[in-house]
């Protein structure tokens, strides 16, 4: 499901000569009158969109993208298909941010946002209970039946559904909500995620464009971090309910009717299938890919892809079975 | 000892029959003219209040319980002593949910507290001091030489001692704090727990009408959540100390002159002893029992019942001697 | 590098037999005119400071300590140089509490700031963004291009550098800030640690007179705990990154170009090399040296020193070969 993503301003009519200007590419007058609409994954790019290998590990994916204009290294370039142009850089991920941030001017800037509307004034909001000292940014929608409690800041083009309970302390930012969402007090949703390139003495850092998506009935806890995402989005799925003092880092996919209790943690782009359960302060380490029907025990430290319908405990976290026998 | 609970209003005057009618429970005529005062746990039920019983690991309770009127399932309902009335429904813990919502109509509503008050208009807390833009709900008592820090919501009803100081950014509902007590920035106190009945698209919320109480010369650190309890009350005694980002779920006991470091967590309904030391970002499963003078190791996870003068460490943890032995 | 501290008020000439006789120490009348400064571990102190020997383990600096009145035990006693002024109490911990007291009356009250200033009228800011409703203290330098989001507190004599991002809803105390700092969303710097003495019925608090140093190009992740030191400094070295959800306690010092992931933890005065890297929901243990470029594992619990230039993991951690051994 692709949404359309309305928080970041892309740069219109960008030719791909000036995208390889900026990054200090030679070879860029063959490219004169391609124009380029974005950049994006290799499983998501289109045609016109720039795309990006690497590592080794995504090998597969280049017979799948549709993109024409790759970044990568000397290294990788013979693993490229031959009908793809391949642009040559030192680094991929950091070319990689640098394109982001050209044709998404904004996108590095992470200072509280400074736009926000007076809500007695927009009686667009009549059927939406407010409480005291909101701070609501521009062009905000909300369902009607909804609640915003006091100190809230939704910042501008946040969406929110029907029936929504939004509590105190809350900061929500570029995220779309489902009808009949709660998110309790001090919840901090849709900050940048924690990606950046480590560089001695001053780290740079990664735009970050992508959205939270949170879908119907869901519940999310007091203090909260769930952080969007880089290119692609955060999402929870529908019905998934998440206790307090969860941590959600960026690119993370948590499936519906899930069940997150208190102080988990997911490290980034992992994801997480249907009717999973997770026990108190698990973790789920990065870029993994938890199947459907599981259940993770209390305390837990998820190193591996977890097949569905599995039961893991322990840390590092194995059957369950495994784990009682060996800890009688 | 039993506080009373002046956060719920309960039903008055109400008859047996409109209750088993709520649950869809033919045999109701014959209790036409039963009063009924509240639904209660089996050992804390009067002879007028509901009860129920739907696992077979509390039948000893049964012996116990004075109330007459039992909720159960028809596989466990042999198990109920002869003079007992009998109240056969499918699923004990939904007719629970669903009795106790009929008693207090207003405790799944969940939403932020609309109702606060001008503090500058109301003398009576002229020896309290506020800082700015603090919301106070209606009949808060705060007793003399307390201070309630910036931005912080003290909604209806909560209680609050002498000397007491409430940092900012705090929230605190449904709680009773005694004297001498401190409750750091950002500590989110009383919203409900996170109980609730899995149900596949939606699950069903479960109305939590316990309070929190806490005693005298406690102090509670910043960003910490406790939630409050369910049909008992989440209570954390006198002297005890918490470090930041604890999480307390809804139920538990913690005893006196406790000291819980930083980001430790407590799943629902487990009881702690008095003197005991819990080091930093250990877990306590749910439903268990921590003796007295208890001293668990920091990281360990708690999955047994620990008995009194005990020292455990390690994940599961263990006698620390043990986990010495096993990791040298 | 020391620093001055400018958020404690020192008591100006003070006396020696004044400290004593607030001590109940008998032999007081010797030290008449005996000036002191200040009260200082054993390696900070200079001459005119009085300091203090609790440990046997740290006999080595009774070796440089320049101060010439050391707080002891008779116990102890016998450890220190000859030529030192020996101070005989009971508790040294509980009568260094009392002097810190002593030198700093108001080192023991924790209440929110209530001076706090309007911002409009203050033309020193006018390099600043300010969100709506933020609290500013007395005294503070914020430097041009910094922005203060909403509802955020910065309490009186803060420093922040240029170009820093203050996040909403964040709250700073005793602290120093360097310059391209971000601080984000929910994040308390600078509240007192979770230091005092165990006492039945009623702890004793433990004056925390340290400050937060944070130096530049720093991040602090969203509902980050900071807590300052008690009597030497928290610190955060150039170009750290914390992300989500991270406790620090009191006195710890992290050095340079570290990594800290989501919800890892701190526990008192330990100190983190420069490049380290540390996994998500990792905890440290407290008076710990961590070496430079060292790297732990997600979840691992750090109980012993660990040497520069490894990787560890595991609970307890452990080199990171052994751990994937034992773990196949």
């Amino acid at each position: 499901m692709k949404y359309l993503n309305i928080f970041f301003k892309k740069r219109k009519k960008t030719y791909l000569h000036e995208v390889l200007t900026y990054l200090n590419i030679k070879n860029k007058k063959t490219y004169k009158n391609v124009l380029i609409n974005n950049i994006q994954n290799l499983d998501q790019a289109n045609k016109n969109d720039i795309t990006f290998f690497h590592s080794s590990k995504y090998k597969d994916l280049l017979k799948v993208t549709k993109s024409n204009f790759i970044i990568t290294t000397s290294q990788l370039s013979h693993l490229l298909p031959k009908l793809k142009s391949k642009l040559i850089v030192d680094n991929v991920l950091i070319s990689v941010a640098k394109i982001t941030e050209f044709f998404y001017p904004n996108s590095l800037n992470d200072q509280f946002e400074n736009k926000y509307i007076n809500i007695d004034k927009k009686n667009i909001y009549k059927n939406v209970k407010f409480g005291s000292n909101v701070v609501l940014g521009e062009n905000v929608k909300i369902g009607k039946n909804s609640t915003v409690g006091h100190n809230s800041i939704i910042e501008s083009n946040v969406r929110i559904g029907n029936d929504c309970i939004i509590g105190s302390n809350v900061i929500i930012k570029k995220t779309l909500i489902g009808n009949n969402v709660s998110i309790l007090d001090g919840a901090i949703i849709g900050k940048k995620g924690f990606g950046f390139f480590p560089n001695k003495n001053k780290n740079i850092r990664y735009p970050h464009i992508g959205m939270v998506v949170i879908g119907n009935n869901v519940e999310v806890g007091c203090n909260n971090t769930i952080d969007r995402g880089s290119l692609s989005n955060t999402i929870i799925g529908n019905n998934s309910f998440l206790d307090n003092q969860v941590h959600i880092a960026h690119n993370v996919k948590i499936g519906k009717n899930c069940i997150i209790t208190g102080q988990v943690g997911f490290a980034g782009s992992s994801t997480i299938g249907n009717n999973v359960m997770i026990g108190g302060q698990a973790g789920i380490s990065g870029h993994l890919k938890i199947g459907n029907n599981v259940k993770v025990g209390g305390g837990s430290g998820v190193i591996k892809n977890i097949p569905d319908n599995t039961k893991v405990m322990g840390y590092p976290a194995k059957n369950i079975k495994k784990f009682v026998m060996e800890n009688k």
